[in-house]
Parts: structure tokens; C-alpha cells; sequence
């Protein structure tokens, strides 16, 4: 066996059977070794941010890494812009870089480039392979950061290290440590502060996002009156009729800073402080009051289900919590031209219960999340970075994580171009994934910032780089062409009619959705 | 008028006249400066990639820089890996990556990251701007850099440097300073070493592979017996009938070796010693000989027509050069089914003169360059750094630049993929674009690569890794959803008609070319 057999059954031995993969030369070994193991599953993208987006997906719903298979560090540096957003998203993953074979380096082949100078910023830990005898210890302390951090995990492969011969050795599982408790006196602050009479809120991420988290925090809400409250940006929740409602930071500045400007308190569970987006001239950065406390509760790697428990304890929460009730999407479908908020309605009403919803909407997608909480019960997952172009990736990611489940893909039309070779991968391992294009044929956010640097009235260079038009893109076309099925919509009636036949069928479809 | 207006006056005082541009909010004053200023080009790319490899095919076209216009860290990221085939390719360019406001970097708002870690592997050159003030001299400095390293510069441009006021004052153009000539003992030794009855080849690159430095070239060849080289990867050729032929340095491990076996001293004109692309087992990394002298002749920035010129005057090379003469591909084309090789000798035999061709035909491309020196004049680009994905970018960036010439793209599928979204700038700037897709549906590459490393018989995950099939990818209805027309050949005929059709209009043309 060689250093890239040892590779595969490390992963093996830790339950990671997902290879999201683009390789090149140097990964053959890699390649090889893959294709002795029957039971790991290798996925091709057909670029490398369709690998890592999906690898991100595919962590959220899995709880646990896929692997990835990156080709050196221009394979990499592709990869780079998902595996920010699965960095802020905090997304269990394991990316397998290929590189030259160490003796190989000094010789500036065209391909070499600095990995690690490439990897750090996006990554949550880095380590370098030098030989075979390497990798079974680098493949398990990337398991563990990738597991308890929790995060995105990057380590090379050379290939002197992918092709050396090794002894056959057993491979156990590797031991995961517990996750960290968060201090008695964090949760005595906490405690302190709702017992305070100030106005406290909770801004939630991780673990406190599933049903075990929110139900607690809810009963906490429900004896206290804690605000219950969620980032701009969410990396995966459970929401929707019986759930526990929270509030989500709005993203336009204004907004965020009215949303919390009554808070005194503010306990950060897993989060940091929320803060605009962008800077704009005059506006502030921090979108809380300067006077606001700032209580560090947990850490994104606590266990943070454990302090909720104990808050719920220390305060006495035994009341149920306050849970989503039917009824709120009674409204039916208005007949006639499409908006981006008639569609959001529209899928909201006819979510099926157990979706998965991966929204990258962005300027069309504003009201979703509220209108979705009266959806059928189903989670969430949303662009976490701000780099657009994970949406048609996570999905499939998502999809392949949970071969039972609908997902849902909210897809603004300009940064479903930035991956849109993802459909292919849909189409390849049939996943069972219907993409709703808002195809509004612009940068709609950037025609708001315009306006908010003072420009009205664009000349030929700014429309010309804001606006998706000349021509425009036919989404239905480019799906076609990648092997999945779509159709076009113009009106709710079209609309209704081609969500409704794609929610009946299994498979990927596309639909444009020209608003 | 603000940092970003100065921006824009240091880039037209240059003549630097096109930006290519995929922007998000930290960019809006920059936007909108572009938009005051009607003498720059603007030109929109769904995806960074594209922006990079387009801006690497005009500034090797136009020899001189556009600008780029990219948004913070993932956005840079996205362009990295063109970046990288740039920087292999010297390619003057002037990227500016928008930032956050310096004071709002302290927030670690989600877009935030450490543009220098991402930058520096990647670019030649590399300046945080961080006052209104800084950016003339910042711009200039980058102007420079670009056109006399020459390479790639990197600079940011904070959200309150673009916004920040600044006093009128006028811009002048930004004086270059002459190119470096080689030293006196550079040339004695290369003289020396063509008079010593040793076998010295010359490998070239840069300006040395223009038209008057071929020619100087081949002058000192017919004297000297000098044999004249091109690295595997060539950022750009005068090619064709009437032309000084050189050899391409072969891509193999094995071929490269044989090619490079008999040379006694070479002599490094603006390039570094050939190397295998890749490492493997048992093989050598250098291709030369071990006792192979090595004379560094040139560095890249050096002026190298001005180096040739002194050691033709030395040696006395007053001959005529041997140039390419008419008849070489004198066959007809056969009917019947399309392999690589007969659409790559259709493509040479009908090439027009003065045509650009853009190379990222990969592994169904080898042969093209030895047909194409007896195709009518014309210029020749390839990929560069092996970072695939430049191919449909940097035609539409060559025909942005040279709006009278045609230019033909020889595009890999499995590559083409990676930045297919440059069909759509095509499309909207109607620019004249033939893309020729070998459509033999794998990565051919590493089939070869695979029984490289002893597997002949693939399992099914490496052919799931390896093949794009299941569903095929459908070229023509691609296109068509970006705006570009297109057809399907299967055989001769239909691929002649096609190509002669393509080349006898105007506008983008995809041919897919099934092999």
C-alpha cells in the first residue's frame, strides 16, 4: 500500500465517505487509491468552487466532513471563495490538496504556487504532508479540527507522499474529544442578566439551531423574556410550523441597527458581534448600541445545547416554548406577473415538509426567511460569506448529504453564474434539487449601493456592469445543456404549475423565474 | 472629485482604456467614478475568472495593461487562478481589488480577509492603498511595475480611499524607464559559447518571440547553427508562413528529454530552465542534461530584441533567417469521423491571416503548434501556468483588444468548463470569437496520467472522476443560453461548413468538435 491507501482508510475509518473532487496530475495516486475503495463515494465538479461549495453543503446536513480533492494551488485558489463562506459558516471539512512532490518544488514547475499563503486566510487550520509515514496522524488532526473547532481543515498531499510505499497497518477511529463546557461564570453573567430587568437577547448559531437548541432557548424565552436572535447570515436551522421563531439581523445597515436598538444586553452563543456588512460613510460599523454589553456566552467550538440546558436549569425555563403555529400562509397565490416577493411566497406555501432550503436569493430573498417560518417544518441553509456562487453547490452538496429530502435552491441569477457548472454535477448524480432562478437580470444589490453612494441615473460603464442584459441569460437554455430538465416562468400561473410538477418528481429541474 | 476619480485619471493617463470588471459594494465609489469617465471600456465578467483571463489575453495583445476591478478577498480569489497563468506569462496587468474602509477591517465583517496571504502567491507586484492620497502615486507605481517587470500588480482599494475627497489637480502621464540591456558579459559568454563548435540552443520567450525578434533570431540560427527554443507554454508567438519557425519545447517528460538531449549550452532568454510539469516516480525534474551548461542570457524585464540584436552584430549574422515557406499543409481535409489531430489540421489549413489563436486545447492540442507554423501568418497564445479555465476569457480578452483580427479559441471541454461564463462577455460585446470545443468528453489528460501510474483498467471512481459523460455536456445549447450561436460536428464535413461559415461572419461562434 502507499501513503495515498492510508489516506483513504483514515477517512474510511472516520465515517468520511463523500470525496467532493477535481484532480489533476498530481493526485493520480489520490485517484487510484479512491478507486480501490468501493465505499467512498468520489463526486466531480467541474470546477473547483462547485467541489468545496458542495463539500460545504454537504457538511451542514451531514454533521460530519466530506473530504475534498483539490488539484494544487491554482485547484485550490478556486476552491478558495466557498471555503470562505464554509469558514463563516464553521462547516466541517477535510480538503485534500494535491501538490508537487516535495523534491519536485524547487524547480518552480509552472503549477507550484504557495499553498499555505493561498489556504490561511480561508481555512481554520492548515498542515503540510512530507512523506507517506505523515499522513495517517495529518489525516486524523484534521478530522478532529475539522470536527471541534468546528471548521474547514485544509492539508497538502504531495505526491512523493501519495505514491511512497508503506507497511499495511490497521486504522482505528480516531478518538473526538468532548466538546469544551462552557464557565460557570459565563452562564452566572448570563444568568445574572436576564434576572437583571434589562433587555436581553441571544444571538444563536451552530448546535442552538436545531430543534433541541431552540426548543430549550424558547422555554428560556418563554420564563425570561430572552430575544431570540439569529446573524444576518445562517449556516443551517430548523424552522418552520411547531419551531421555535427567531428573529434574524436584518442585512441593510439602518435596518440592523434599529432591529437591536433596544437591546442592553446581548449574549453571544457561538457569534460574534454583529456588525454592517459594508462600510458606508457616516453609518456605524457595529450594528448595536455602543452602550450594549457584550456577554462572550460560548465559543463556536463549546457545546452550546450544554449552556442553553444550564441556563434553562439556573433560570427554572420548564414552560414549553412559544412555537410557530399554522395558518400564517393562508393567502393564495396572486395570479399575474412575477415579483421577487410573489415567488418567495409562493415557495413558502408550497415547501414541502422535510426540505432542505439553500438560499442564496440575496436582494430577492430579504423577506424569505421571516415568511418561511409559517413554511412546512424543513431547515435552512443560507450563504454564510458573502461570496456569492455557493448557492447551485450547497445544494447539491445538501442533496447528497440527504438523498430523502427536497432540497430547495433560492438562486439569484448573478451569482448562480459564478458555479453554474454545479447543475452538472445535479444532473450527473441525479440529485433531488429544484433551483429557483430570481432571475432579475442585474446586480439588484448593487443598483441599491448606487443609489446609496448618490448615483440615479447610471451612464453606459455602470450599466453596463450592473446589469445581466445584452443579452440576457436563458437559464432554462444553460440548464439544458448541462443535462437538467427546467422551464421558464413569467407569470404565477407558470410559476405554480412548473413548482408544483418539479416538487412532484424526483430529480434536479430548473425554473426561471423572470421578475 | 475623490480617491476613486484620481484612480481613474492616473489609468487613463497611462492609457490604460478597459476595465475589466466584476464589482460588489465596497466598489460602488469606484463604479461610479468609471462611470464619469467615458473614455474608459468597461467590460463585465459573470465571474472573476473570467475578468483575470480576459485582462491576461489583452495585455499580451495590446502590450500594455487593463485594469481589473475585483471584489475583496473571495473576489480576488475567484481570479486567482488566471492570475497565475498571467503571472507565468508575464502579462502586463493592473488589478485593483476593492477592501473594506480601513476602519471597518477591525470588525471582521463576513467579506473580510487577508487579501495580501491571497495576493502575494499570485502577482509580481502587490500595494495596500490607504488614503485618498496614496492612490495616485500607488496607481503609478502599479502602472509601472506592470510594464517593466513586467507581470502582474495587485493593489487595493480601501472603501474610504475611493470615497475620500481630494483636491482637482492634474495628472500626468507616468514617465517607464528604458528597459535594462544585458551585461557585456552576458553577451561575451553566449558569443563565446557560438563560436566554441558546441551544440547551444537559445530558449525564448516575451518580446524576443515578436516578429523582430524572431527574425534577429534566425539571422544569428543561419550563422551560428544556434537552435531556437520555446518553453512548453508560450505567452505569445508571431506563427505562420513567412515566419522564423522555433520548437516548442514537447510537454512529455520523456519527449521533453529526447528534445533537449543533445544541447551543450542553452541559453536562457527571459525564461528558467525547462522542467516536467510534473513530478514522477523514477523521472527527472530537470529536461536538460545534467552537464548541460546553463547561461543566463536575459532576465524577463531585460530588453531582450536589444540583447539578440548585440550578439547579431557580434557574431556577424547577416544572413537572411530560413522563414516558414507555403505548401506545408498541402493535404486535403479527410471525411469522416473527427479525431483531435483532423480538427486541429482543418483549423491550420483554413486559418486566416492574421488571426489570433488562444490555445487551451490541452492534451488534443499537442500537435497543433508544429502544423499551425505552416498555417497563414498569425498570432499564437496559450496557457501559460496550467491553471486551465483561461482559454474562453482571454479570447474575448485578445478580441477586445485587437477588434480587427479574428481570433480562434482552441478549447479543452474539461477546461472550458471552468470559466464557460466567458461566453456570455463574448455575447455581450459581440465580440469576434471563434471557439473551437474538442468535445472528447474526459479529462483525456489524466487517462494518460492514470496508466502513467500503472492503472489501466479504472474502477468507478476514478471513472467518475475522470470522464464527463453521464449526461454529456451540450456546447451548443450551452452557448446558446449566453448568447452565442453555435453547431455540432461529428464529422469533416459538418466541421468544415461549420468553421468556414464561423469565419466568414462576424461575432462569436462556438463549434463543438465531438472526437
Amino acid at each position: 500500500m502507499n501513503g495515498a491507501d492510508r489516506l483513504c482508510d483514515v477517512l474510511l475509518a472516520n465515517d468520511i465517505d463523500v470525496c467532493f473532487a477535481n484532480p489533476g496530475t498530481s493526485e493520480m495516486h489520490f485517484v487510484a487509491a479512491l478507486d480501490r475503495k468501493p465505499k467512498m463515494r468520489c463526486v466531480l465538479g467541474l470546477f473547483e468552487g462547485v467541489v468545496t461549495g458542495a463539500a460545504d453543503g454537504y457538511g451542514r446536513m451531514a454533521d460530519k466532513p466530506a473530504a475534498t480533492l483539490l488539484h494544487l494551488g491554482p485547484g485550490l485558489a478556486n476552491g478558495l471563495a466557498n471555503l470562505h463562506n464554509a469558514r463563516r459558516a464553521r462547516t466541517p471539512m477535510l480538503n485534500v490538496v494535491g501538490d508537487h512532490a516535495t523534491y519536485h518544488l524547487q524547480h518552480d514547475a509552472p503549477l507550484t504556487s504557495d499553498i499555505a499563503s493561498l489556504a490561511r486566510p480561508m481555512c481554520h487550520w492548515y498542515a503540510e504532508t512530507k512523506t507517506p509515514e505523515d499522513i495517517a496522524s495529518t489525516t486524523a488532526q484534521a478530522y478532529v479540527a475539522a470536527m471541534t473547532l468546528p471548521g474547514v481543515a485544509v492539508m497538502t498531499l504531495p505526491g512523493d507522499a501519495a505514491w511512497g510505499d508503506l507497511a499495511p497497518a490497521p486504522v482505528e477511529r480516531t478518538p473526538l474529544p468532548a466538546l469544551p463546557h462552557v464557565s460557570a461564570d459565563a452562564i452566572r453573567d448570563a444568568v445574572a442578566a436576564l434576572r437583571s430587568g434589562k433587555r436581553v437577547a441571544m444571538l444563536m448559531t451552530g448546535k442552538a439551531l436545531r430543534t433541541e437548541g431552540l426548543t430549550i432557548a424558547g422555554r428560556i424565552a418563554a420564563r425570561t423574556g430572552l430575544r431570540l436572535l439569529t446573524p444576518q447570515s445562517i449556516n443551517r436551522i430548523e424552522h418552520g410550523i411547531g419551531r421555535v421563531p427567531v428573529d434574524k439581523v436584518p442585512y441593510p445597515v439602518d435596518q440592523g441597527v434599529e432591529h437591536l436598538a433596544d437591546i442592553d444586553v446581548l449574549l453571544m452563543l457561538g457569534t460574534q458581534v454583529p456588525v454592517a456588512f459594508f462600510a458606508y460613510p457616516g453609518k456605524p460599523g457595529r450594528l448595536i448600541r455602543d452602550d450594549c454589553e457584550v456577554q462572550t456566552l460560548a465559543r463556536p467550538g463549546d457545546d452550546l445545547v450544554h449552556a442553553l440546558q444550564w441556563i434553562a436549569d439556573e433560570v427554572g425555563a420548564k414552560e414549553p416554548p412559544r412555537l410557530v403555529q399554522p395558518g400564517g400562509l393562508a393567502d393564495a397565490l396572486q395570479p399575474g406577473a412575477l415579483t421577487a416577493d410573489s415567488v418567495g411566497y409562493a415557495v413558502a406555501k408550497l415547501l414541502p415538509e422535510g426540505a432542505i432550503v439553500c438560499d442564496e436569493a440575496v436582494s430577492s430573498g430579504r423577506k424569505f426567511f421571516k415568511l418561511s417560518e409559517n413554511s412546512a417544518p424543513h431547515t435552512y441553509l443560507q450563504l454564510t460569506g458573502g461570496a456569492i456562487g455557493v448557492g447551485i453547490p450547497m445544494a447539491a452538496g445538501a442533496a447528497v448529504a440527504c438523498p430523502d429530502r427536497k432540497v430547495i435552491g433560492l438562486q439569484a441569477d448573478g451569482s448562480g453564474m459564478y458555479t453554474v457548472q454545479g447543475l452538472w454535477t445535479q444532473a450527473r448524480e441525479n440529485l433531488d434539487v429544484v433551483t429557483v432562478v430570481f432571475a432579475n437580470r442585474s446586480y439588484a444589490i448593487l443598483h441599491g449601493e448606487m443609489r446609496n453612494v448618490g448615483v440615479n441615473q447610471f451612464g453606459r460603464n455602470a450599466a453596463r456592469m450592473l446589469n445581466l442584459d445584452e443579452p440576457f441569460l436563458d437559464w432554462v437554455t444553460m440548464a439544458r445543456g448541462m443535462g437538467v430538465e427546467g422551464g421558464r416562468a413569467e407569470t404565477m400561473e407558470d410559476f405554480e404549475k412548473l413548482l408544483r410538477a418539479a416538487l412532484g418528481r424526483r430529480g434536479p429541474f430548473l425554473i426561471e423565474a423572470v421578475i
